[in-house]
Order: structure tokens, then sequence, then C-alpha cells
């Protein structure tokens, strides 16, 4: 692991990383907020997952989330998106699929299943890594991502209930099997047998559980938000599905608020505040 | 005036603006918060000056200052950090001259003078255009600014102390006569005559007067600044000129807080605060 630059913030570290991913094989970047109190002993950790065309820099530069990260105590850690300069043909043609799309889950389709296994790497290898490498509690990990991302911490936190022991999201790609984003990032990621999706899409996961999280999840949505209108994320999906599984759930609508990081900073206090009662639990 | 974008944010309005500056005689963008107060009226203004090779979106996208700006009912303004697409030779060879690095100075020297002209451009033509079209209040007016932009707020403030009531810095270019930052620029800009250099450096202006800002002047300084250790900065150099004029001032040194923007959005909560006693006493 290399360390690209350090921050004195908010009493605490900000630090941008990278390393060989043996699961992405190619080389990774990440970041993390390291808060005061990880000086004393290890703290919680969040990983916040970011949305289309974002890096692992984006939430640590835009969210104002390590103020509030050193209240709690709580460890912030930024993986990039997808992997990069794998070479793959198509991979930079789109600003939403390829590059800084990696949609957070294991490509089983070539050409993108041989570097595109962002599930693996973030779950396995960064996780052990971030454990490994810094004072991070292994047993008090909560996830927390926007757009894209929050496809990804909804989904990652349903599929790895063992890992994940919070989850929220902001305006999150929420049903991707029935929007234009997910269908293109699927199809070529998983293929055209859509039987395979189920297993990537929140709702559909959601659909087939018993209250996973029965603590609750919060999920923020701005009203003023353009993806929200063309159908892009569809939180009544997902707010039935959990109805269905009986999981509580809490959706904000926040009129005026669009889909950017000014909407994330507005509200980003509640999401630290609500995985420091989880996991400090 | 033409609105770029605006963004909820906190309650209020973050957005993005451009007009045809007559004064700097190209167009001129610059970025404004409005906080949730200023729906019911006029409301104290902060001007934030930006380092070199920023621009308008900078603080606004990276210092978190909104947040205290809702709380304390204060109107932020970020100005662009120089005139652009001047066609000027040289205007784009050096990051920390010509484009970006505007000084907050009216250049006396061709080819310089005709546009670089900031100076004039924020105290006249964008302060006035502030007041004509939000709700701000004229007579409560401060200025922060964050190393080159920290000169500028020194050096505004001590020039109109009729328009700037309050002013604080982060790790200002405090003595530019004396750094190679300094230096280059007032070189270009002013002329090779240092003794019209005076007129536009803070120590300078600072030892010709008499306690020009009665209740104070904060500066936040971080001590792993590696600008500070090559002497661009020479916070010391004001202080002296602080004492000789009874200035009183607090320089605050951070024991590993670099130069960057998560040093600022540490401390940016105080310099909030401390605007806020002055502009709504």
């Amino acid at each position: 692991m290399e360390c690209l630059s350090e921050h004195a913030c908010f009493g605490g570290v900000q630090g941008f990383y990278q390393h060989a991913s043996t699961t992405i094989g190619l080389p990774m970047r990440f970041s993390v907020y390291q808060p005061p109190q990880a000086k004393d002993g290890p703290v919680p950790v969040l990983f916040f997952l970011a949305g289309l065309t974002c890096t692992e820099e984006t939430f640590m530069m835009k969210a104002g989330a390590q103020r509030y990260a050193a209240e709690h105590g709580i460890m912030l850690i930024a993986p990039d998106t997808s992997p990069r300069d794998t070479g793959i043909a198509g991979a930079a043609d789109s600003w939403d699929f390829g590059n800084g799309a990696g949609f957070y889950l294991d490509a089983t389709e070539a050409p993108w299943s041989t570097h595109f296994r962002m599930e693996s790497y973030l779950v396995d290898e960064l996780r052990a890594l971030i454990v490994q490498q810094f004072p991070a509690r292994a047993d008090a990990i909560g996830v927390c991502g926007h757009s894209m991302g929050g496809h990804g911490a909804l989904t990652l936190a349903l599929r790895h209930p063992d890992v994940f022991r919070s989850v929220s999201a902001f305006a999150p790609i929420a049903a991707p099997s029935q929007c234009p984003w997910g269908e293109k990032a699927f199809t070529h990621y998983l293929g055209a047998d859509q039987s395979t999706w189920d297993a990537h899409d929140a709702s559909s996961l959601m659909a087939k559980s018993k209250a996973p999280f029965p603590d609750g999840i919060l999920i923020d949505q701005g009203l003023g938000d353009k993806f929200l209108e063309a159908q892009q994320l569809l939180p009544e999906v997902f707010e039935a599905a959990c109805r269905h599984a009986q999981q509580p759930l809490i959706v904000r609508r926040h009129p005026g608020y669009d889909h950017g990081y000014y909407f994330i900073a507005s509200f980003i206090a509640d999401h630290l505040a609500f995985h420091h009662r989880h996991l400090s639990a």
C-alpha cells in the first residue's frame, strides 16, 4: 500500500492511497478519513460508495463528512468507482458505463469479467486491507452510497449482512433492472439473461428477504433530482419491496434538492449520526 | 446577470452566475450562497477570496462553509480569482501569475492593466451587483480569503475600511513585497518601481495604520504548510506590523495542517462565527 498524500483534517487524517489489487488485477486507489479517536484504538467504519463518474476523492472533497466523522469517531472509506486503465475497448466511451461506472458487482461477461470485480474487491480485499492497515473495527462496518453507489450500498448490504451492520443511501438507483442505467450496465456486465440480474437489484433482493436490517434503513431523495424524474432511481419500487419484506425504511423526500453534492452535504450529518447509532450499539 | 446553475443547499440556495463586467471588460463568473434567512430579508455578507489556481467554485465546493452560513444567516460570495480569456500573451504560462492569479489589485502596467482590475471589480462593481440582485445588507460586509485571497482580504479591508467591517484569513500571503509569489506578481502588475508596492502589501499598509479593525483580525495558519516553510506567507511580518499599529490580531498556528482545503474546512466554522459576531453587532 502506497500513501499518495495525507492531510490533517478536523483533528484526524485525510489520506489517499494506492495498492496493487489482486482481485482487480490492477492498481486501485482509495481514500480514508481517520477521526481523532482512531489514535486511541480501533473505531467503527463507514464505507461511502460514490456515483457515476466519481473517484475516491469526490466524497471526501465535496460532502463535508469529516466534521461529523470526527464528532462520532467514525472512519470513512471511499473506494474508486471502477477499475482504471483496463485497456478494454469501450471502457472509456460512456460516462455511465465502464470507467467510473463499475456498479459494485463482479462482471460475469467478457471482456469485463477480468477486471470489473468491484464487489469482491470491496467486500473481501479492500475490507481486509483496511482492517489490517488502519485502526478499524472489523465488527462495526456500515455502508452508505450515492446514486450508483446507493445501489452499491443497498445491494452489498443485502448480499453481505454478515459484513455490513448498517446501510443508508442518497438518491440510490434502487431498482436497476428497471431503469436505463441499470439495464445498460447489467446487460454488459451480467449478460442479456435477466434471471441473473435479480441478485444485484436492491428491490429484488429486498423482496425476497425478511426484515434483513431490523433497525431500519435510511434514504434521502431530492425532489428536484432530474434523474428521479427520468425514472432512473425508482425509490417507490424499493419502498414496496421493503413493505413486502417488513423492512423498516425511512425515505425522506426533500423538495427542491437535486442529485449533486450540495444535496449530500446538506444531509450527510444525519447519515453519520444514523450509522453511529447502529455501529456503536 | 445570467444564472448558470442553482442548487438547494442547507435550506438555502447555492448559485453560480455570470455577468458582463464593465470594469474587467470581459464576462466574469461568481458564486453566491444565500442562507435560508435571506428569504425573509437582507442578511450580512461575507466575501471569500480564493487562492492561486482557484475559481469561483473552489470554496463553495470544498470548504463546507454553507452549513455555518445557514446557521448564522450569512450570505457567501466567491468571485473568480482573475479575468479569463484575456488573450494576453503569457497569461496562461504560469500557475502563479496571470490566469487564476489576479492578486485582487488593479494592474497599472501594460498589457495587464486593461483587464486585470480585480480590486475595482470586487469593491465597486461586484459589490454593487450583489446588493442590487440579492438580499444582501450593504452595511454588513466582511471579507475572508486564503493564500493569495488572504492577501486580497487583508489588503482590500485595509484599503477600504468603509466597505469591509470584518476581516479574517487562512494562510495569507501576508507580506507579498518580500516573497517570490508577490514579487513576481507585483513586478508584472505594478511595475519594477517598488515604491508602488506598499499600497498593496498588507504588512506595509498595516504598519502605517492605527488599529484599523479595533475588534480584531483572525488568521489561521497550518504549521505543516510547505509554503510557510518556503517563506511565501510570512505571517510574522504581519504580526509585527499589527503590534506596531496596535491592531488586535489572533494568529492561530495549527501543528500538522497544510495549505489545502482540508485545513480550511477544519476551521471555517470559527471564521463564520467571527464574522457573524462583527457583522450582526
